[in-house]
């Protein structure tokens, strides 16, 4: 999320002023254009087909096959407006769908149910999580999605499923197609939580083994991934709890079923953050402690030292000091008696602080 | 925020014991006349008048057309009196209205609801949030606003749009009007989340970079700005709420769906605001976790030192002792021996820290 | 609040095995007698009396005109029990009365309402906040209030009103006269933030300035304050929201939304609360950093002169040794070298220190 | 509570597997055989009698009089079993009297209302809060209560109230004697409060005079009596509030408004224990922070000291070397000379740590 | 709990993709093959048979007797399918049956209720607590039980009682089973808990005594197995709940008093869970207290060493100076003298840290 952290809402407040519903993308620029792939499909057959130009796919929709069309790239205002005229969409929802850094939602409208989710990612290269905006159109016998685009989507398995099966996916409706894509989403999270799961590993063992500076700034940067994960995920339970309870016909009963299985993944994606972020909150705990007691350590070889050189140091000094009258310096024996004092002194500190568990 | 930090309620006690409904102004004075801007239009005609005194402007009372009186100042309680009157309002509004104090909230009463709003600036000057109280009072067809008439507002966009456009804003009635309003403020927060985030960003770099007490005072100024914020922005949510949920026939059926955009954008907000928060709470605990490090650096370079220098010395000091039969002094290679012992001591410590890995 | 931190409910425990209604006073104790004194009003009339036995105000009793009992002065269980038969109060209610460690509290009756509120005054003596108990009756056509009688109340421009005021606060009813006496409590609560958060200011320069040991005790007294604020704020506003919704008829239509004007005030008066505790918890972060930054300053300076004078004087102690062979010695500029080798290696370590930016 | 911070509950998971209604006493052993008191009285007649067999006070059952049989030891299975067949109680119930572990709860059956509730005593002897199980069955004319048995009870007042009194205790049903037990508990909590309140003052005192380890061990066992304090207290809220609002009939209507009463007395003891513990975790900042401020102190002392004689000790070690050529060490005032150097370097220093409000 | 702080969901985003509804056993795997035991009891007989195949068991469903099903191992995808088949279970509960990370949950079908629990045992060999899924199927005269088939089981007892009792647990139905299978895992939490205090007992020793790094991570531990147990527990509470709530004719109103029991141990466990980690987070402020009173320590004994021995081997460095002029020198009993002088001193200095307590 290393690129994320830059919070960026720059071209957020660029729209103060404009009249709501102008469509204005907001969020990480893409030079390429959109691209538009359309799948469409019932029990009996399937068609996926990649278009250049927006027109070309309306004639789907008036099609009783379950058509799900998915456009990559949100920068392009055109297109999004004319899906918009086509499939009477309110200029609020256009505008929202342009506005990358929307909070998870659903809406309901007359003849479709809109929802916006983040898709997460672990990037590998810059070895952070990193979100993707998608927003869902959900009408009764079309789902049309909206991705920014940026890094390909956590759907391949469920275009696969489509094209091969012709189970359960197949016969029923653009509500169970939502759901999947809900469901695709969802479980992309989960393998989000393991790779957090793996990271809150290695960083104990390394708390445990040798705590560095750059251990409390990778707790530190696995909180706020924490941080933005739970602005994800926290949403979407309100979110999915809406859907499945909502009035519209759009969503058969038996899909509701299936939308409250993946309610509960929701749930469990949630328990594990919130334990992750007590265990996280753990380490500062015991990041802290170990800075602590390693001062400890150092304090004590300092006094260890001091407290056995400095008395001998003196006894030193006093035999050097140049008084005519000093009977100890005329001893025949006296250098090997002050070694003998100074042994004693020594060993009887270390004794000292081997009681004292310093040794 | 600065001067805001400064708690002035100065005046709010100096109240006490005056009846309810008497006009006092709290809050900030100004020394300047009451400024009113009176716009009116409907979805053929516009007009936009300066007035000096209040009353010219009442004869827009009746006017069929869409009405915004907006009154820049709060102190002349003369002008407050004479709208109370004309526009029938309660006596507990009009002392609210003077009340720079209030918290952001709505209130129903039969001919009109009267909404407070935080209007939010950064004030580049002092590098800090500035808060300006606006008070609206939305009728049938007219909507006030009374500001306190600080620095500027954020509604110069709307004119504008007001001025030249002639679609939905100018053709939908003064409820979309007070939409629009609350729309403009609400964008304005998200420049202030913007700047703060900004700001956030910089002081994680100079906390890795080079943390000094500076750093910690600045953490703290933030938190204290973010505290005024989530005051300003956390009554918001209810307030839109109840506003697009009122069953007064001020508010039509279809501004309740910008209602609700204008609820979500809140909803953002604060969301942004909690993760803000809890940046700033990590930023907390990662300051004070370097300046244990520092403190652990410092230690450890004079336990070097001493550790080395310690020993060497309580050696030349045995050397130096006067005492009449020393054999070594007299040895032809003592000094070079004594020498050598005194190399392989610091060696042999240098050794020892390595391996302990404080060099 | 400095004699209220002595947690004092000596009294109450004294209480237990007694039957529910016993009249026993808990509370600091007061010497004299209690102070009666009666207002009597409508629109067009007002006396004011003060008597020394409690029976002389029973005959406004049954007067159309509002009353308003004072009593100062919750000691004497004669004059408690008295009313409590006059105007036939609950036992429990009389109990409540003398108990001066209530809580916030509404209890409806038949004929009367009962209400517990908190006054709060800053003694200026011991410069903290101090909490007197005010009992409130309000029936239909009187107002009864018992009040510690320990510094006066703040009540005074409430009468000052009454008498001269001929409008609206004499007009109403014994509703409204209650109302007006929360409002002042209410009023009295802004005044009390106003102090605290002076104290609060004046904490946050002394603790930049200069922080010491006395400056974390005032923030511990700060914090014990707000605790105490809270007991009084918090259930005041569930008190009023109560109140302000009776459906009892002793509270009448034009009276709730005045109700609601000061359970407006009361959540300023939380909120405010609020944010001071989160200032307060930041100024102790801000006090234990500045410790640590004092020690790490400490450490440095010693860890400076001994860096520098640990080496210079083990060299010198080389060159006091007493060996017979020790060529350096006889050398003719041996001394003026050795001032050269030490000054540089003071230099050196100057520059070192310099680099680290300790110096 | 000392002897209670031992966590025991070795008798609860020996009962794993022994079917649900089984009689086991869980909890601390008494030797000695369960005491068995019956008071019966109405509002002409009282007898109070002891037994030693359970079956003797069967004969009260039938009774229009109340009757209070008070069992001093639940360790007694056949007594609880006998009561229960002769009651008709559930076994649950029965199972639920014997565990002394239980959390405070109401359960309502049929004939009769369960409640389980927490006696607290102030043990001198260990200095700690002590807890007993007291178990009532809440009958139309009977309270049966069951205690521990372990140390004497609180309801001592309210037996000699029953004895003497002719008034409202005699002439109310079991319904306001069940409301007497538990006013009588809730009573003792403020007992306990206190106790607690003026160990938290001698704390305070200790932490600003002299913190040592023990103030800090003392402050980590009062915040776990706190903590015992709270599970006892907290659910005891609810458990009060469904008394007085049950749609049994064994609560007559004017009993509601003592259990209201009561209801407020708990509220208030809750609000005590938070404030405590708010408290009791502010004088653990303190305490860290006192400690700190010593280590500044300590470090403070030995870099005055260091700074001090470190420079002086080098200057009599370089005119401690042996070189020939030593010009000062010729001069006639060079010792005296030497003298005023240093004299002047340790009042420097001590000026600049004057300076630095070190000294 | 050692080897389940490893967040093994390694196989739970594996099945990203797969339909829902695919069976996949997520969880650690079970070489042996699944064990199958089947009771079936009423009042009057009772069986138990172990089958090697799952079809063996499906003529129990049709008996009118109560039929237990317990199936040791989920990893085998067949057996689970066909038991799905002749229970006509849903695809979504025998996916969730073999995934053993799933959230203690329960559902509502039309023939059946299926809960999901989470059975804990203290593993003795690793000193942790461990976690083993429970999946309940139940019918109106069949429980079927899948267990992953680990390390035994908490149903023993129950076994035992249903074999040699012929009292309630063979008269009641299914859901009488149900709720002992439930009881039965609810007691062993009880059995968790009382292992669980004894370590913080333990560990609180230790802290007292002795505290170490090992102390500090074994804190930690503990704080972490609190975290797993939280989550087991928690959901249960809304889980048992719901389940006696429910408005299914599965559940008797003759049961739902047994539930509400078990819901109570339930709270009873998540309350001592709740002080348990108030406790632990206590301790962790008191050993970071510790380390900084030990660090207090070893410094106070550097700085008395330092304080005594620096100003005597100055003075000794003075006499050991080489000026020509010292008269101190030729005195006779000047090295008596300055022997005398550095006593003095010394002494001195020891009363000074005698005072400042600090010896």
């Amino acid at each position: 999320m290393q690129h994320h952290t830059k919070i960026s809402q720059s071209k957020r407040s660029q729209k103060a002023g404009l009249p709501p519903g102008t469509l204005v993308h907001i969020g990480r620029q893409r030079a390429e254009k959109a691209k538009i792939t359309v799948i469409d499909y019932d029990e009996t057959q399937f068609t996926e087909e990649h278009f250049d130009s927006i027109e070309a796919c309306f004639s789907f929709r008036d099609k009783p096959t379950v058509t799900w069309i998915n456009i990559d790239g949100i920068h392009d205002a055109t297109i999004i407006e004319k899906m918009g005229a086509c499939y009477n969409l309110h200029p609020l929802v256009l505008e929202d769908i342009q506005n990358s850094e929307q909070r998870p939602k659903i809406e309901s409208y007359s003849d479709y149910i809109y929802i916006v989710l983040k898709m997460l990612y672990f990037d590998e290269a810059s070895n952070a999580v990193s979100t993707e905006q998608v927003s869902l159109i959900v009408g009764h016998n079309y789902v049309i999605s909206f991705q920014e685009g940026l890094e390909g989507d956590v759907f391949g398995f469920l275009r696969e499923r489509l094209r091969n099966e012709k189970g359960r996916a197949r016969r029923l409706g653009a509500d169970y197609l939502a759901y999947s894509l809900i469901d695709a989403i969802v479980d992309g999270y989960f393998a989000i939580l393991e790779r957090l799961g793996e990271k809150i590993e290695l960083l104990e063992d390394r708390l445990v083994s040798n705590p560095t500076t750059s251990t409390l700034h990778d707790i530190h940067y696995l909180k706020r991934e924490m941080i933005y994960l739970r602005k994800a995920v926290w949403p979407l339970r309100e979110l999915i709890s809406i859907f499945s309870r909502t009035d519209s016909d759009i969503v058969q009963e038996s899909t509701r079923l299936y939308l409250r299985d993946v309610y509960d993944h929701t749930i469990q994606v949630i328990d594990t953050v919130e334990s992750y972020r007590d265990m996280v909150s753990g380490m500062l705990d015991i990041y802290l402690s170990s800075v602590s007691n390693r001062l400890n350590a150092v304090m004590k070889v300092l006094t260890i030292i001091a407290t056995i050189f400095m008395p001998l140091t003196f006894i030193a000094g006093v035999y050097g000091m140049n008084f005519r009258h000093m009977p100890e310096l005329e001893w025949p024996y006296g250098y090997y008696m002050i070694w003998g004092v100074m042994i004693v002194i020594a060993v009887w500190m270390l004794v000292f602080f081997r009681r004292k568990k310093w040794l």
